[in-house]
């Protein structure tokens, strides 16, 4: 199988689109034509929740290079909600779209390895091409993940600058500067980390220049997105708060390279819930595809996604 | 129902003891007796992980305070496992053991509240009564948990500095000092936030001045653990590191109030794989209750939980 950068370039590339559609499940926002599902059981609830992500990646299929289901909200309906997210993930791979889990999982020595074996990987039991990671525990916390998805083609997304207003509380904070660093902040420090281990030896670089080691940075903060595109040259970005959170295209435009790669961009609720609520019929389907074609030509318009 | 410090306070006062028992339930340790099922199905597997965790829940009931399912071991089993998780959760409540779930959650917004949902207080669908949590997004990222616990009387243990070699990475890094904050680290700030929510007016807070607002502290750096002690009066600490990755119970001293309160004091391994792992028959149960007596000794001999 080729890596996971490779894959993704190869999807970007294909579709000419760097657009990740979020899949984030809310109960009270999905189209009325759910209504008698969401008002049962949880397993009805999880149901609802398996038939409007199918739907939506049929309709984003051959749109968009890749899914993000978002875990917590699977995980809000119990056991029922993740089996669902199994189904889902299982949909899209079929669909020959690349999921990227978003779960910012974080954890120490052999608890990292169980959750890389939980979600990296087509044979793993989530099977997942890619993970949201948190790095907050340590560089020797990313190391188990970075092993596993390099075992088995898979990447990693480290979270380094996040597009919520108080991602600046501790990411933003300036660290001391010492003889060995010149000034920083905390996610620039975090930045370097994951460039170093993206230039290891073992990095699975792809003919693009790219390779397996992503970091999350917010559409949010457009100087940011650019200083870091820079420091970390052959990282994929991935880039959340476009659209519903109110970066726009323009925000995004400095996370990319020149041809186009290097970055894709995340929309969910825009996407998502893009129909009239009050519709009863199956007019959701058309909004739902109209929005990804208008995400799709805005980033095309306003970034050097418009090269692909 | 009572605040979850004051249930915390009640069972640690009950049992004389500060020790929780963390649940990570690892396929390839699990006792001899549970090896056809550790060879079946994923279901197999996940009723092997059920099967094993509920013997421990009961040899622990009655002599610890808490049990810790370490979530990523039962998402390494994919479904299967969440729903064995779930079932594990319920069967430790039954026992009357509080169920602190270590999930290392974090994000943003809704999607925070998703997770708070999910997790805390009985009557959510995993119905545990406090989760672990990761600051790295933000104070205000923290507030969703904060806002759940306090409606559901659960209670949250974010990460401050944890145990791992690693933690000093991000977690110690000095920060450029200005005329609003003294000197300090990453996790000393982080910290100064904990300690802020916790003196809300809205805090829980019990009859022995602790409240829901706790922070996760390894064993392994016992200076910095008497110095967070000081700094946040009011939260519960939890301590990792004590056992299997080297921490002693003297460690842990520093994490206590006089009382023996404001503390309590995980080991996984060292209790759950206490056993000759060659030993085909039930001895292990002997030993999981033997090394749990032996770590509240040795807790109560070198700590204030003695006065408890």
């Amino acid at each position: 199988m080729p890596s996971f950068s490779e894959r993704l370039s190869d999807a970007v590339l294909r579709t000419k689109s760097p657009l990740v559609v979020g899949l984030d499940p809310r109960l009270e926002s999905l189209p009325l034509t759910f209504a008698t599902l969401v008002k049962g059981s949880v397993w009805d609830q999880a149901q609802a929740v398996r038939d409007y992500c199918c739907w939506v990646i049929d309709v984003v299929a051959n749109l968009v290079p890749a899914v993000k289901p978002q875990l917590a909200f699977f995980e809000e309906l119990g056991p029922a909600g993740t089996q669902a997210l199994a189904d889902v993930v299982r949909y899209a791979r079929e669909k020959k779209l690349l999921v990227i889990g978003d779960g910012k999982r974080g954890d120490i020595g052999t608890t990292a390895s169980a959750y890389a074996n939980a979600y990296l990987g087509a044979d793993s039991p989530w099977g997942m091409d890619s993970l949201t990671i948190n790095p907050y525990l340590g560089t020797d916390t990313l190391q188990p993940f970075v092993r596993t998805a390099r075992e088995r083609q898979a990447g990693i997304f480290v979270l380094v600058k996040t597009s919520n207003p108080g991602s600046g509380d501790f990411q933003d904070l300036q660290l001391n500067s010492s003889a060995n660093h010149a000034p920083e902040t905390l996610y620039q420090r975090v930045a370097s980390e994951l460039n170093r281990l993206a230039h290891e030896p073992e990095a699975a670089t792809d003919r693009h220049g790219l390779c397996e080691i992503g970091a999350v940075v917010g559409a949010t903060y457009p100087s940011q997105l650019s200083d870091l595109r820079q420091r970390m040259p052959k990282c994929w970005l991935l880039i959340p708060g476009f659209g519903a959170q109110g970066g726009t295209a323009r925000d995004t435009a400095g996370g990319f390279h020149d041809n186009g790669l290097g970055a894709v961009v995340n929309s969910s609720r825009a996407i998502l819930y893009a129909f009239d609520p009050q519709d009863r019929t199956h007019h959701w389907v058309d909004a739902v595809r109209q929005a990804t074609l208008n995400a799709n030509q805005q980033l095309r318009d306003a970034t050097p996604a418009g090269n692909l």
